[in-house]
């Protein structure tokens, strides 16, 4: 990347040109520069440019290819004279790469070095996988029991949890799942893997409590096969709504009694999984945020972690940069596989891929779903990629694993924590207050402004790569340890500092009934 | 129908034959009755038969047909003797009426004679309209300002409300929609129109509050139209969490002044608009608590109100006896529109009626959809049908309405509230503790061991028709006046008592991204 030089003030004009092939870049100055203003290379703009936004390097005829990180981002609508703002009504968008002849697996980047020396502080289960907090996660198999299961959480949280200081919190597993859905639908599959596999989540430590209803669809045995009875509570067999919030509590404090036992223990990073995502992207995202946590990844892939990406819509323009570094043709047909599924769920609904991007993308520099995949997948580092998952599966190998998800920052995130997440990485260039109360999310920054703006929500500021007061490596080891810093408990969140949690949203794209 | 005498005890062996046509009745003894039972008439069991299950009432050949409420529910899969218990096993099912040779209006029932003299204290809104409670509503353009949302309620449900005694509770109005949505498919309209109509519910007093975060596709001007800015708190324009917090605390409290001021004054019925709806229905459904709450509707209409029946999968399989009841020809062109688009929402999900029944149906004694739905009209008694509304619309006329929603518990309270509905009689069988944060719910049990069984969740028990206790018209009465006393805070639901409340569920049948 042509970045600016480290240690250079944000005050000079300053743009961000990410590849050698690029005819655009973007501005780096918070609000923005004015026409007029000329760069040391001899640039001048025609007029503002608003910040995150491209200008254009060269002078391009009308239909001329718009290039960014060195690919097509679209096609010029009219004749564009050099040093002009290019906002997105000028930009036709190309098609999506098609999916049939796409090379699988033929340009597999190496391993890199395996980095030593570094572990974390977790919680071991029984069945050997890791925890990174210590949570009495109650499911529910319906969603008819989420006010009762909502006011008993309230009053164990009130009444029973500061009796077990070594347990972080208690989460009602709510969603709108269980019944009045086509539980038949082929499509079904999907929220009830999610939730079958979120009962099990290893920040649980291996204690099941399932509340149902007792005429739902959904039974309370099939969300977790093979579960005891003891582990189940059905409301309608509870003599009324106090005895129900009493069972409920009682329940709750048998399991509280062996979460309070958990102690931490020194792990080897290759337990851990990370998920990564972006929410609220910007023209930033991809030449900071994501890149750094691109670095990160790679860091943990290098210690032997597994590190989830996802977000099918953000990185479909970008699949023929992805289809080359499969592991091997059959983790290559499995992300075709699910790039189709999509491509279909969309048309179903006659809608393509240009839904994803919102307002604010487009306020924030990004002209189009192709611009925001190609920023999008620099999340994933440089690792081969070495298994896919549908929407909810558990990783069988580890390294880096496509997760297919919906770009949607609560579907996304319920269906990496389904499959197993210990923490979330979020980058996010215009600002969400995103949190999950399963897995503590890490969010980083893509510009200063932000960081500077919400000071008690970013946990990272990767906004200092643009303006070359950090590099991208420099962020990326920031976040690696920061990763292993929250995942241990020794440095929390601001998410789970205020506590700030959004509820679960489940993927289910079968019919309500 | 042939329902037991009153005062008759339940300890002698009871059945209910709906209609004179049918050749089934179902028992109604708590834990059924066993083989060798003698009824009165003479009939004699041949096996036991759970309670609410069917009992042959002749002798039925292989493929003759089940007929209960003097309809088909059916045909039977093999030979059935008399006094032999009728399971699910034992019943094919038919097809569901075709939509295009249907009669419109062709039996329109008679105007019942207007009843005078009732009236109920409401708070009168400045535009006309009248709410039976006095709450907060905050809006939210977009899921992600839910946890941040969440907080600032239980900080101002704290530190706030307390102060402003006249004002009974803050509701933000969170839901799952706003972004990470294709906000351009053809079926956006439907979860869009939905928030519109609930930012400005009648129980909200004109008081409006949208918070949205900045980036979202469903803006927060789209949310109300004509919407001043004032009323909008855009997060992303917060310096940080802290801030954010304090400012949705300062906007509300501004309106919370201005809330406290409203005071309940009489009001004619005819303001008052009710939601009916049945979750975890039985056998019992359709012949007490439905028809106790149709004989209430029957009342209500005849005072001058509005009341809408929904659950469009449960009225399916009736239809032909709804469209003989429309006042026009378009409205039963509206009615047929809404079956026809459902038809079609479920063949897109490969998926078809059938999947509306849950297991607790069937061991409530519903062999399927179709029986279930013929309980299930018994809601709508005997009016003429004045209007059709696609989900989430509000009415413009009086008199009974069908609103067409899902039949999903959340997802159909969620589309009634949109539609402005001021208090909801939910009647269930097997048991659901159902609520709504921003409308009364009225629960009543279709069986007294219900009833029995959660005296602090069940707010009228219509079990008392199947024993002969009392009379449907006398049930119904008591639900009318119910009503009356719940819309004008004389008493309140369970689920109020307790703070009992479901999130809101919004019915998107458009693709997420
Ligand atoms: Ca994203
Ligand atoms: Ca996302
Ligand atoms: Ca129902
Ligand atoms: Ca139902
Ligand atoms: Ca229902």
């Amino acid at each position: 990347m042509n970045l600016p030089n480290k240690n250079k003030k944000q005050e000079q004009p300053l743009y961000i040109k990410v590849n050698s092939k690029d005819n655009v870049a973007i501005i780096v100055n918070t609000g923005g520069l004015p026409g007029g203003t000329t760069f040391p290379c001899g640039l001048q703009l025609r007029e503002h440019v608003p910040q995150g936004h491209k200008v254009a390097l060269t002078d391009l005829a009308q239909g001329d290819a718009i290039i960014r990180y060195g690919e097509v981002i679209g096609y010029a609508v009219r004749p564009i004279a050099k040093g002009s703002w290019i906002d997105e009504s000028l930009v036709t968008m190309p098609a999506a790469p098609g999916l049939d002849e796409l090379p699988l697996g033929n340009r597999v980047p190496p391993m890199l070095p395996p980095l030593e020396g570094y572990t974390f502080e977790g919680y071991r289960n029984a069945n050997g996988t890791v925890g990174t907090k210590n949570i009495l996660g109650i499911s529910a198999s319906v969603q008819c029991v989420a006010g009762v299961l909502d006011y008993a959480v309230k009053k164990i949280k009130e009444e029973i949890l500061p009796k077990y200081p070594n347990v972080d919190d208690v989460v009602a597993l709510n969603h709108n799942y269980g019944c009045g859905v086509a539980i038949n639908a082929p499509e079904a599959v999907v929220p009830i893997r999610t939730l079958q596999n979120l009962a099990v989540h290893p920040n649980f430590g291996g204690e099941i409590m399932v509340v149902g209803l007792g005429c739902e669809k959904l039974l309370p045995e099939q969300l977790v096969p093979g579960l005891d009875k003891t582990n189940i509570l059905t409301l309608q067999e509870q003599q009324g709504f106090t005895n129900m919030v009493q069972a409920i509590m009682k329940m709750a404090e048998e399991r509280l009694v062996k979460l309070n036992r958990r102690r931490r223990v020194t792990c080897p990073v290759s337990d851990l999984v990370v998920g990564l995502q972006c929410g609220g992207s910007d023209a930033f995202s991809g030449v900071t945020a994501n890149p750094a946590v691109g670095y990160a990844a790679d860091l943990l892939v290098r210690a032997g972690a597994t590190v989830l990406f996802s977000e099918v819509t953000e990185v479909r323009d970008a699949i023929h940069l992805l289809t080359p570094r499969v592991v091997n043709e059959e983790v290559g047909r499995a992300l075709i596989r699910e790039m189709k599924y999509y491509d279909r769920y969309l048309d179903l609904g006659e809608v393509d891929r240009s839904a994803n991007t919102a307002p604010g993308n487009k306020k924030g520099g990004l002209a189009n779903i192709v611009e925001k995949a190609l920023g999008s997948i620099a999340k994933s580092g440089s690792s081969p990629i070495t298994e896919v998952l549908a929407p909810g599966e558990k990783p069988k190998r580890k390294g880096l694993i496509y997760a297919a998800t919906p770009a949607s920052d609560f579907i996304c995130g319920t269906l990496q924590l389904a499959s197993g997440i210990h923490v979330q990485v979020f980058t996010t260039g215009r600002g969400t207050p995103y949190g999950l109360a399963v897995a503590p999310v890490i969010k980083v920054s893509t510009r200063t402004a932000l960081a500077e703006q919400w000071p008690d929500l970013i946990d990272v500021n990767a906004g200092t790569i643009a303006t070359g007061e950090a590099t991208i490596e420099e962020v990326g080891w920031e976040i690696f340890r920061l990763i292993l810093d929250v995942a241990s408990g020794r440095k929390k969140t601001w998410a789970d500092h205020w506590g700030l949690y959004n509820a679960l949203c489940l993927f289910n794209p079968g019919p309500v009934t």
